[in-house]
Formats: C-alpha cells, sequence, structure tokens
C-alpha cells in the first residue's frame, strides 16, 4: 500500500472520508471500506457519526478483518472546543465514541475558534450552536498557538500519535511555526484542478508539513449540501480535459482526480457509496500521468473555493 | 483634504511614500511635498531614509510650511526587531531620526520576523543582512502575538497614536484579534488592479480595519528594482482600459488608479519624482469614476503579486 512518510508513522495515502455518511449507513460504510482494502479513515466530531463509525470498526476488528494497529484513523477538533482545557476532553469524546484509545492523527479542524457548547447540550454542534444573544454564530477568544499547545500535549499523552492542522493558509502556519514544540505533521486542505493552490503546497513541502486533499472531485462534494457556487459550476467529473486524460489511461474521471494528487505525494480521502468506485478510488494509483496531463490539469485552476467560513461569519475571513 | 477616521484619529487618504526615495533627496523630497501640500508621510526604518526625511520635515516646520500636528506620520517596525524586548528600542531610534517624538502610526512592516542585527553592527538591515551560519537570511521565532503586545505598549505609552499591520492576510489577522487588547487601526497592502483582494477588503471593513494601498501602478513601482515579474507585465498606466477611462475624465492614467482606490475608502502613498505628477496625484480626489468603471478596472485582476517574502525565503510563504 503506498503511504507517505510522517514524522511519527506512515500514512496511507488513499483514505475514505467520512463527511456526510449518514448515521444509518455509517456502521456498515466503515465496515465495508476496511473490507475494500482501505487502512485511513478520515473522521470528525463534527461529521456527527462517531459513534455508528466506531461500531463498524469493532465489528471489522471483532471478524478478524484488520486489527486496531492495521487502521489509520483520523479524527478532527471542533471550533467550539479550541479553548486550552477543552482540547482534551474533546478528543476523548470523540476516542470513546470510536472506542479507541489513540487516534493515529488528530487535526485542528479550523482555525476558527467559537463559543464553547457543552457537549451535554448539543453534540456535536454545528457552526449555527454556537450563538451568542443575537443568534449570530459567536466567535471566542482562543488563539491557535494556545490550541495548538493542547495538541501537542495530546500526542505527548499518546492519545493522538500525530498532530495536525486544517484549512490553515500560509501566514498562520509561519506564525504557529514560531511557537510550536511540535510542528504540525500533516495539512488537510480542500484541493482540487479549480483550487490548485501551488504556493500553499510548495511551502508544504518546503517546511515538511504532509498535504491531504478534500473534496478531491472539486464541487461534487457540495452538491448535495445545494452549494450555489457547486450547482453553478461544470462537473470535474465530466470535464473534457479529465474526460480525455481518463480514455486515454482507461481510467475512470475520478481515478485520474485521484492521481493528480497522489502522484505528486498529496494524500486523498474520497467517499464512495457504490462498492465498485470505491474499490476504484482506492486501487487508483497503479497508473502514472506525463507530466504534461498533470499541467493541463492544473491549468484548470480558477482559484474557486467552495468550502469557506467566511460565508457563515464575514468576521472568519481565514482565506483572505 | 480627504481623510479616513481611525479609531484614535484621522487619517490623510492621499500621502507620499518614501520608499526608494535617494538618501541624497529625501530631504528636499520631504521638504517639496510638504509644500506641495501632502499631511502624510509613509516611511519605514526599512527604507533607509528616515535621518535625511527627518531633516525635511524640521525644514518644513521651521520655514512655517507645517505644524507636527498638521502631518500625519507613518513609520514601520522592521523585521529583525520582532522581539518582545527589541520593538520599543526599534521605534525610538526611527523617532530619533525623525527627530519627532511621536508616530501618528507606527505599522509591524511584514508579519515576518527575522534574526535581530544589532543597529550598531549595521543599520537598517537589509533581508540579506540577517543571515546565519549557512548565509541564508535566517527567521527567528517571535510570535505576532508578542510583537503585537510591544506595538501596545508604544501606543499606551504615546510613541505612537494609532497602531497597525502590514503585509497580512486574513488567516493571521483573524488569529491576532483574538490576542490583541487594541486592534489594529491601519492594514497596509499591495493593492492594484492587477491584485485586487476584494475578499481580504471586504474582511477589513467588516472588522473596522482602515486599508492603505502601496504600489497602487502595479509593476511601475518595481521596474527599478528589476523584478523580473513587473518586466514582464504590462503597465497599468498605458493600459487600454486605464486609459480610455482616463481620457473619459480627462484626468492621467495614474490619478485614475489612484482614484480606484480611494473612491472606495482606501488610502493611498503614491511617490513622484515630478512635482506636477505630485500634485495630480495629491489631488487626484476631486472627480468620480462611475460605479461600472470601477468594475471594468477590478475585472483586470489577476492575482498578481509583486511583494512576496516567499521569493526571499522560501519558508516565508506569507501568501500562500
Amino acid at each position: 500500500m503506498a503511504t507517505i512518510k510522517l514524522a511519527s508513522s506512515l500514512q496511507p495515502l488513499v483514505g475514505f472520508g467520512l463527511w456526510k455518511v449518514p448515521n444509518a449507513d455509517a456502521a456498515d460504510t466503515v465496515y465495508n471500506a476496511l473490507k475494500a482494502g482501505y487502512r485511513l479513515l478520515d473522521a470528525a466530531a463534527d461529521y456527527g457519526n462517531e459513534k455508528e463509525c466506531g461500531q463498524g470498526l469493532a465489528r471489522a476488528i471483532k471478524d478478524g478483518v484488520v486489527t486496531r494497529e492495521e487502521v489509520f484513523l483520523v479524527s478532527k477538533l471542533w471550533n467550539t472546543n479550541h479553548a486550552y482545557e477543552h482540547v482534551k476532553p474533546a478528543c476523548e469524546k470523540s476516542l470513546k465514541d470510536w472506542g479507541v484509545d489513540y487516534f493515529d492523527l488528530y487535526l485542528i479542524h479550523f482555525p476558527v475558534s467559537l463559543a464553547y457548547v457543552d457537549p451535554k447540550e448539543r453534540y456535536p454542534p454545528a457552526w449555527w450552536d454556537a450563538t451568542g444573544p443575537g443568534g449570530k454564530v459567536t466567535l471566542s477568544k482562543d488563539p491557535m498557538s494556545a490550541t495548538w499547545k493542547a495538541m501537542e500535549e495530546l500526542r505527548e499523552a499518546g492519545l493522538a500519535k500525530s498532530i495536525g492542522i486544517s484549512n490553515c493558509s500560509g501566514s498562520l502556519i509561519v506564525d504557529l511555526l514560531r511557537s510550536a514544540k511540535h510542528k504540525p505533521e500533516v495539512l488537510q486542505i480542500e484541493h482540487h484542478p479549480y483550487l490548485t493552490q501551488e504556493p500553499l503546497i510548495k511551502f508544504a513541502k518546503e517546511i515538511g508539513l504532509a498535504i491531504t486533499a478534500y473534496s478531491s472531485f472539486g464541487p461534487q462534494s457540495f452538491l448535495e449540501l445545494e452549494h450555489a457556487g457547486a450547482l453553478d459550476t461544470p462537473s470535474l467529473l465530466e470535464h473534457p480535459t479529465i474526460k480525455a486524460i481518463a480514455d486515454a489511461h482507461s481510467k475512470s474521471p475520478a481515478q485520474v482526480l485521484l492521481r493528480w494528487s497522489t502522484q505528486r505525494g498529496i494524500a486523498v480521502i474520497p467517499k464512495s457509496n457504490n462498492p465498485e468506485r470505491a474499490k476504484q478510488n482506492l486501487e487508483h494509483v497503479n497508473f502514472d500521468l506525463t507530466e504534461d496531463e498533470i499541467k493541463q490539469i492544473s491549468a484548470l485552476n480558477k482559484n474557486l473555493r467552495f468550502n469557506n467560513p467566511a460565508d457563515i461569519h464575514p468576521e472568519l475571513a481565514i482565506f483572505a
């Protein structure tokens, strides 16, 4: 299996993403993904399905499909738990839901700190649950350095073998590195041919920060959310450039989109409800694009981002 | 005189920029700018001409051209002085060079912390003077929060009436606001029709952060530095869109480029060695572009940035 080397471990280059997997399907989805050969599961408290996912993992371990050690399990700290004292309890809650005693990788989901929401009141809280008196999403004052310090302590305590960040840009990473004791090992970002972010990827390579791409199929991931920008954007899976390259290799457009990332050492975490497509996604690494094909795909860039907190609250312009 | 309201003061909407003014000309340049009616001078320790600029200011005050109070004086903290304990001495050195006892606005020049260089050894130190054993530009570990704390103390001590930042992006500003006691009042950024940065400008407006644009003429400012990207980019002063709009208003292309900013409340700090052009720049606010003209100009955007520290050191990807 293709992997990328982190400071603390080896991460599979291809994983299964659990965002938007309905609770009712989550246990079977995880079980089937592991059965199909996936060894990285990308979860998050925010996805609201960690308990059911954990049931699928437990069943797979019980049936001898995998051992815990064979799975690279990723989870993420939600925005309402950025205060130093809330980080460990939040991680422990996710661990308990999964029924495991460590994550292979634990990420700060967004460089966004929202008002705390007690898990007893609402779990997981959505963006809109962190509301103040005016019913508006309420920001909190925890700086990234304090949240990161608590993340470092999770690593030291063994609750997370590796720690990292998600949805962060250059200037904040440059600043975070100044106060970090343990550097982030992974940066998870939205990354597809409409949002290529070459400078950020070059920078990450420079400082030894591994990248995982989410939403590799671009607008596709956002259609079910009825995201206006995604609905208005031509599908990458049907884009003539992608289709022509797929035909030339007798591969699917999805496989070409994934290979465009993995061939450059960028991990991917596609989700598919279709077992055949899930298998195709997992096995997509058995061919190579030409340099020219990679360039053709990268040339589709239009700095088009679908997942932007500024759409939720104008003061959360983390990508401006 | 057109102004913009800061939390602590009123800032003129048009200023005179002192970047790249040769030492031999600096006193006369400042004197003539004040005589021409400029009331904002944009300086920086890094420009290496504060002593001579101060001589020009002193002469203008002595001759009754202006009083100190009538001038809005801006200076900037250099990258080698980001350690908490170096901020105040750096500001005091600039104040002494100018021969004044306060700045109207003091900015962090870049969110970049380089190894300290003793002013006795070299002043002002260039990027390349902050070198370590390998002769490579050496980064330092001072987080923005520590530098900002020292900036706040300058404001409290009256050494700077207002404090702000420059060359910062959204994610870092969002984080800085979390730990700031006094919010930055001004953000100075590269801003011209090839680099319009609408999301950052929208965000700044949202949080009450006034914007000053530098390099309003785009590549023009970088030609004398023999910047490859600037040499390869069509001049904005000769761009058909800009020229057509200038002709329609019987204005110069430079005036159109400045008005594109100031009409939206963004301050500008052009420099000109030519007295007639300096006067035209200062007086450019006496006409209005149509909404459609502003849109036409903004449509020239190509996210093209000329001033990028990542070109000096790959770990300084503050705009990635």
